[in-house]
């Protein structure tokens, strides 16, 4: 009975604490997935003994994924993550957080269903609310590890990792396991509805912080402020050294353990903020090594055991179909493929793929068939064909054999060659006839192909098109062939009422479908492919995408109507489309006193952390709402609650730190980039930013530039990273500088410049508008590239870890966008970079080279012409140039005179031997043909600057040239006069050369 | 339904692994444990993340077991200790195991009773099986933490640690913890009936082998023989400045993680082999510094927080008793005190003192009364008095005022002084009457001092018994006052069938006692005191400890008879008889193939680890069968079985050290000796046995001795410590090395030398009998003291981590027991010892000291005289002598003509000064006097030894002294004369000095 403060009175005797709580305890919840899993045979083991940053690291994990053993466990996992320490004070974020982990090997076929399970054992109504797996893969580098799965949703807050495992330590995993990792605290505090960690029941009577407030807040402490930095170094040595001994030792075990120790010392030196750069790329690339020498290790080791726990099994090949049905009339195909949750763009991708793979191989049979339609959901591609053929009419071939005259002799009588055609095809050479091509008799055959049955077709069509899938990043999971973005679980295929048995690795298609997993009925019957639209919508399900969005945008706008407002749907409606299959729009809203935030900030919370759609009113403004776009039918109040709360908590967050920066004046902000370690020999943030204002300044004296704006600009470059909001939402970077920049009162135009100073922030993104922020945008990447080509720190193989490909593009893109800084080429932009550096001159013309080579590719993938692209690279040390070049070669390319004008040249080039130098004396020539050139050679005005000028200018010499080489030897005896003409040849040779590469052309 | 071969079919589904068994797995066992206690309102917390040798050391008890707030704690706790490290080849030993840990703060009153619940939580009869609480007191001087408390046995084996914490990081403790600590894999290798850890159904289908026999096997390589040494002490010293640091920043949480650090690293180096006892030593200290830190600073900041749990209740005092019934007929008093399981030994010395406090203290009374007799058992300590009087009768009693002549002035009218006393006795002074007392007389008043009644009187005299209650290690528990061996938890007053009211602190006694814990009603109410014994035997309960005795006696015989053997139950017979309520004794047996192995490790293992009655054929050799003595009605053959099954293991185990052993070469068992440190300078354990050779040889130079015997012994000195049994079971060292030199062929009197020179191992412990042994001996301790002072390692306080105490008393008892080595004196021992080493004067003689300090205080402890003691204490640098000289002091000591001897002397010793040289010219002396006392002491024989003979020698002198004084005046005018005689007094006293400090007589 509960008591009138809603407690539920506990015999006091067991009970030492004060309060009395009848929520579902912390403990209960771990006990509870405990006891759901160790029921599913679940193994239970105790969390590490050594501090681990994820469940993950924990050997039973990263260990017994690796193998053909077969492994099911469950633990907890307190996870130590230094850099999460806020001393206790962040609502939603500890240095200690709990996880549940579970790790099923191999996957079950069902692990989703698995999982809902278990959060009905926490006493979750699937049914009410909304969960959603929504796209999310994992990758740790440092563990040469990565897998495709999920966050799940619950009501929009990310409650659990869900993954299927496919390599680790650099080893590809055979069979993949299934990692689902529960974050205990997120999912207690929505299950209680605290707004703070410390508030969550831990136990009857004890909070979550009073059981370990204090531990929170003191190793806050250790991993912010008191860790001893030097120590910490010394011991990330000896942990490295003894792992690498345990390993000579062929010991996978402990040295595993040294592994995660060199792991968590490197975490607190992290958090310490004492890891630059470079230190972190070398300290990363050392754990890698020795984590994949671990895991190879413990596989070797695990095979000499004889692998203790056996072979997991895998799903055996289904044997091809055999016999098919007759179908008796056209009727409408249904074959659908069934998967867990696709990406929203791989649903996109994969019905264009689908489509076309049907219609194209449709198209390769004799059947007869209407349109191929595809559709698609996040869990289903829906192929539907009305009218197909029962059968393929029956096809006549002719088959030649030998020409006659070879196949009878003189008597009349088969020849040997006519025999053997006659044996090969198996039939009596008196069943042969005769065709003629060309005017040439041959013996042949007309054989018959008959028609096969539609079902017999489409068997083996389909099967082809379910092998074929591919995504842009593809997963394996339980099944023996298969390979594709995510699990395909089950196929329906009909032909009108007739199944039509599609047999491809494991899967044997059926005539049942699945619904959704929260239906009363998952599992149904499909009776016939007639209606399979109807029919899933009957079931909840809208499979048409163009339908889904009609109906998001149509809802939607109801919705903020009701409010006064409009929605926003563009950039996110596909997305939200596709992450659904009955989508239900449900309008939340938040405090408004959260519009003081400066609406980026708010928009880019909704939309890309939570895909719910802002509504703003006529003017624009934003409004203190949104729309959340549930799948299927939920307790709309409680999934509305739900998102409301995760949002607050986001926008609480993002509050908390906008009015703390607005309370710092910039300089302050700006001097905590002194603490913030850049690189070795490349000093803090702090002289890298005065470095780029720097460098932004000898750019300036180069162009003409707005000085005041860009000194200005350049004195504050980057105090934004000193912001607490950027520090925790690192993509606003820029966007705060704007923002507090304007608040503080500079000029539009300074805060405009260190906008666009972070300009561009990966390739399509916006470029720089001022010529402060394009100048400020060149020094910031150019400081990049010369520093840390200086260092020796340059991209290798495909590890780029300080972005460096990212700069170079990015360098190339704004000098291509402000053909008024022509001046500043690359060569010259690095050789000023360099000047606050000691870089020597290789490390910068390799810097230059690999800023030439990003132009390059950046002209092949925007669809240019290979050879063009070749032709103007000579230039691309001024990309304004190159640029203009390849666009005049473009337009001339094809061009009559111009491929007439470009063919002599060559005539010119391929003649002179490369040592020849420039220079003739005119007098020697004699023949009229070489005083003609001479003289037509002498008429061009050698001041001419780009292709087009020049061919202007050079066209004229074509005909010259062509009758030179037809009249004139050049290689004349006489040497004086062979010099002349060879001279006169370089010289045109010479003055072609630099406007581009016609070795190219 | 169990198929064929007993397994439960699960769900293969849900089961990756092969085998499938229906026992309650450990994964279901720490599961069921896990729900028993927070069921009672414990909070669970995960395991430490740092390695811990112990769940003690997770801070949810070491540190929370601090300051005064609640806490209900339940953990599983995977300990690791490197020194336990076996490859997973040992079956019983592990270098992680798992323990489930419990603290309950405060305790709750009844934790023995929570605590069986918990056993049938995991599905244990606890009526079927014996399951005793056996003393085991624990202390870790690394923790500065001791508790009182038990193993907990079932069936013989240990399955729990519980403890009543006292104190921890030096703290003392309020209020008191209890802690349970359950040894999870041994209870489940009893659960499961299996004979290795690796045989432990971990999880369904899957055993502990399986699920972590890599990591044993692996783990116990580095620990035992891959771990970097040398990285190991500089990871221990980061990490304890690590410690350090935090402390100095008022951390205690990260800083108690460092201290488990270097605690650790500090296991792991010393599970290499490779810390010294000196090293041992500084390490212990410094981390039991840290951690002390680490408590006090913890139990400040909670303080300072203000307690955040609260603050534990107490209960209260209970309020006196202030009413009482009145008994009419003299009647029994029956006073029970109910207490948890008491120490043996305790239950014999509180009978004891609660049978001379009640006597005495009714003596006080006036009550008159029969006989008190006084019964105890581990649970109750049982008070009977018969013909109790009902009240005790009213006394008179005459309270003297002033004299008669004071009292009246010369009319007879009452003085001040008379009318003073009338009033401070508030009557008048007419009332007054009058007394003579050493014939004067007195005024004086008669007063009546009502008799009280018997309840009365009993209730006050019981409840100051209770209060004294002490034993000789005492503790508290949930109780404000008390204090003693164990929890007091009831007490039973009746006199007759009356309640007799006692209160003493929290207690306050009824009517109603606790029988077996395991009984259908375990609480009962006491209806009359008569009869009590038997009433008690109605609930199984002997209270009378030599009925219990007998039966024990009576039984085992019967038992061993049937086996054709005698039982052994010397030495044993009161700890076991103390050990239970009513004894059942079972027979159990073992594999006749153990009695290859001496008898003495076989009753060792019997007697001292399990206290189990070996049983002996008729010629003295041991049969394979033994008895256990189990508490109450068990289900003997389960009971059995365990038992026989621990004894299994034990046995198991000493047969294959024993076998390993005794194929080993005693050369090649003492080579390991020099892996095994000693301690810093003073090299290895090789180098020490080679220095007790030598120095063995030394003294055989000064007295006689079997050359060859002590040559062969000395060669192979201390060989045993290589041995694997003595590695396991320490104290067999020397045993073993006697059986296994005498099975290698030496002499008998080689082997007896080598089991003698470990002798004497603790007071009152035998001493060697041969020469060799005892120089063998002589030499063992008197290097260790040469060389520990000699590198500054002596004890400090209370602090003797060496065991320097023990070695200096045992060399002085094995100088006492050998008068024929009488030649060999401390210092010359010190000093031949210290030729081999580098060892200065001042250490030897410190040590010379220390070791004359031992022998004082062995007399003072074996109750000689105090000043006898220090009489004879100069000539203790020979033990032999000071012992004859004592003895005969002792003999002499008043005889009249000794001490008139002994006057004299002392008259002699105090005229003379200091200076005074023994010489003096005799021509001078001329008076008769002096010329008789010169000529007696001439006639004195000088060459006398020992105090005997010097008195016999000197008595004559006695008169010619007195008469010397009596008639001479000693300081003459005639400088010659005083001078001679001063001389003469001199002589005197230096003949009489070297025979002892005849200023202590």
């Amino acid at each position: 009975m509960a008591n009138a403060t809603g407690f539920r009175p506990l015999d006091q005797r067991f009970c030492p604490f004060r309060r009395l709580v009848a929520v579902l305890t912390m403990q209960d919840a771990l006990l509870a997935l405990t006891k759901y899993w160790t029921d599913r045979g679940c193994i239970v083991v105790q969390p590490f003994n050594t501090e681990v940053g994820a469940g993950t690291l924990n050997p039973a994990t990263v260990l017994r994924v690796l193998g053909p053993e077969p492994w099911r466990v469950a633990y907890v996992e307190p996870s130590v993550r230094p850099d999460d320490a806020r001393y206790g004070e962040n609502p939603n974020r500890l240095q200690t957080h709990t996880q549940f982990q579970v790790i099923l090997k191999p996957d079950p076929g069902d692990p989703q269903e698995l999982y809902l399970g278990s959060l009905e054992a926490l006493g979750i109504d699937v049914r009410a609310h909304d969960v959603r797996f929504v796209e999310d893969n994992w990758a740790s580098p440092a563990l040469g590890a990565w897998g495709l799965g999920w966050e799940v949703w619950l009501d929009g807050l990310e409650i659990t990792q869900f993954t299927y495992f496919q390599q680790a330590g650099g080893m590809t995993l055979d069979p993949v396991s299934v990692e689902i990792t529960y974050g205990i605290e997120r999912i207690m505090m929505a299950l209680q509805g605290v707004d703070h960690f410390k508030k969550i029941a831990y136990a009857p009577g004890i909070s979550y912080g009073e059981a370990f407030g204090q531990a929170e807040y003191e190793m806050s402490r250790y991993y912010l402020d008191d860790a001893d930095v030097e120590a910490n170094k010394r011991l990330f040595e000896e942990f490295a050294a003894e792992a690498r001994k345990m390993l000579d030792a062929r010991l996978p075990v402990p040295a595993h353990s040294f592994v995660l120790k060199c792991s968590h010392i490197f975490n607190v030196l992290d958090a310490r903020g004492s890891i630059s750069t470079t230190e972190r790329a070398r300290a990363f690339g050392r754990m890698r090594g020795l984590a994949r020498e671990v895991a190879g290790l413990w596989a070797e080791r695990r095979a000499e055991l004889g692998h203790p726990l056996g072979v997991a099994e895998v799903p055996a090949v289904a044997e091809k179909p055999s016999s098919f049905e007759d179908v008796v009339a056209p009727a409408t195909l249904l074959f659908e493929i069934g998967t867990e949750e696709l990406p929203p763009h791989e649903v996109l991708r994969t019905v264009d793929a689908v489509r076309e793979a049907v219609t194209s191989k449709l198209g390769a049979t004799r059947l007869t068939h209407g349109e191929v339609t595809v559709h698609g959901t996040p869990r289903r591609i829906v192929v539907l064909v009305p009218a197909v053929a029962p059968r393929e009419p029956d096809a006549e071939r002719t088959v030649r054999g030998p020409r006659v005259s070879a196949a009878f002799d003189a008597d009349g009588n088969p020849t040997k060659a006519v025999q053997g055609f006659a044996r090969g095809q198996g039939v009596e050479v008196s069943a042969l006839g005769r065709v003629e091509e060309n005017g040439v008799e041959f013996v042949a055959l007309t054989r018959t192909d008959a028609g096969r049955g539609a079902v017999e077709v489409l068997s083996g069509l389909l099967a082809e098109v379910v092998a074929d899938l591919r995504a842009e990043k593809n997963m394996k999971w339980n099944d023996p062939k298969l390979s594709f973005t995510r699990p395909i679980r089950w196929l329906v295929a009909l032909l009108g009422s007739t199944p039509v048995p599609v047999a491809v690795s494991s899967l044997v298609s059926g005539t049942v479908t699945r619904v959704h997993r929260t239906a009363s009925s998952p599992v149904v019957e499909v009776s016939t492919a007639d209606g399979y639209l109807e029919f899933l919508a009957g079931h909840g399900i809208q499979a048409d995408a163009s339908v889904r969005a009609a109906s998001i945008v149509e809802a939607a706008q109801e919705l903020a109507a009701s409010v006064g407002g409009v929605v926003e749907v563009d950039g996110l409606l596909d997305e939200v489309t596709n992450l659904v299959e009955w989508p239900t729009p449900i309008l939340g809203s938040f405090e408004e006193r959260y519009l003081e935030l400066p609406g980026q900030i708010l928009t880019t919370v909704m939309r890309k952390h939570q895909r719910y759609l802002p509504v703003r009113s006529a003017d624009g403004s934003l409004l203190p709402h949104f729309v959340a776009v549930a799948n299927g039918s939920v307790d709309a109040d409680l999934v509305r609650a739900g998102n409301e709360a995760v949002l607050r908590a986001r926008y609480e967050d993002a509050a908390f730190f906008w009015r703390a920066d607005l309370k710092t004046p910039l300089e302050e902000m700006k001097s905590g980039l002194a603490k913030l370690t850049f690189a070795d020999k490349l000093g803090s943030m702090a002289d890298r930013a005065s470095r780029i204002a720097a460098l932004a300044g000898r750019f300036a004296s180069v162009v003409d530039a707005d000085r005041e704006t860009l000194d200005r600009a350049g004195a504050l470059a980057k105090f934004d990273l000193g912001s607490q909001m950027v520090i925790e939402l690192s993509s606003l970077a820029g966007v705060m500088a704007r923002e507090y920049a304007s608040r503080a009162g500079e000029t539009p135009e300074v805060a405009q410049a260190l906008w666009e100073m972070e300009l561009p922030r990966s390739a399509g993104d916006a470029l720089p508008t001022s010529v402060p922020g394009a100048l400020l945008s060149l020094a910031d990447r150019f400081d990049l590239l010369a520093g840390l080509f200086g260092i020796g720190a340059q991209p290798t193989g495909s590890s780029d870890p300080f972005g460096l490909r990212r700069a170079a593009l990015g360098a190339v893109s704004v000098l291509r966008a402000f053909p008024d800084l022509r001046a500043i080429t690359v060569p010259l932009a690095l050789s000023l970079a360099a000047e606050g550096l000691d870089v020597s001159a290789e490390a910068l013309e390799t810097a230059r080279e690999f800023a030439v080579r990003r132009y390059e590719q950046a002209l092949l993938d925007a669809g240019h012409e290979h050879r063009f692209v070749q032709a103007v690279l000579p230039l691309a040390d001024s990309p304004v140039l190159a640029d203009e070049t390849l666009a005049q070669l473009e337009s001339l390319a094809g061009n009559e005179s111009f491929d007439a004008l470009v063919a002599a040249l060559q005539r010119v080039r391929r003649i002179v031997p490369a040592g020849v130098s420039a220079s003739y004396d005119a007098s020697v020539l004699s023949e009229p043909a070489e005083v003609a050139l001479h003289k037509a050679f002498d008429g061009v005005s050698r001041d001419v600057t780009g292709l087009a000028a020049f061919v202007a200018a050079a066209e004229g010499l074509t005909a010259p040239i062509n009758t030179f080489f037809d009249e004139v030897l050049v290689m004349a005896e006489d040497p004086a006069v062979k010099a002349a003409r060879l001279g006169l040849l370089a010289s045109i040779r010479d003055f072609a050369a630099p406007v581009l590469d016609w070795t190219q052309l």
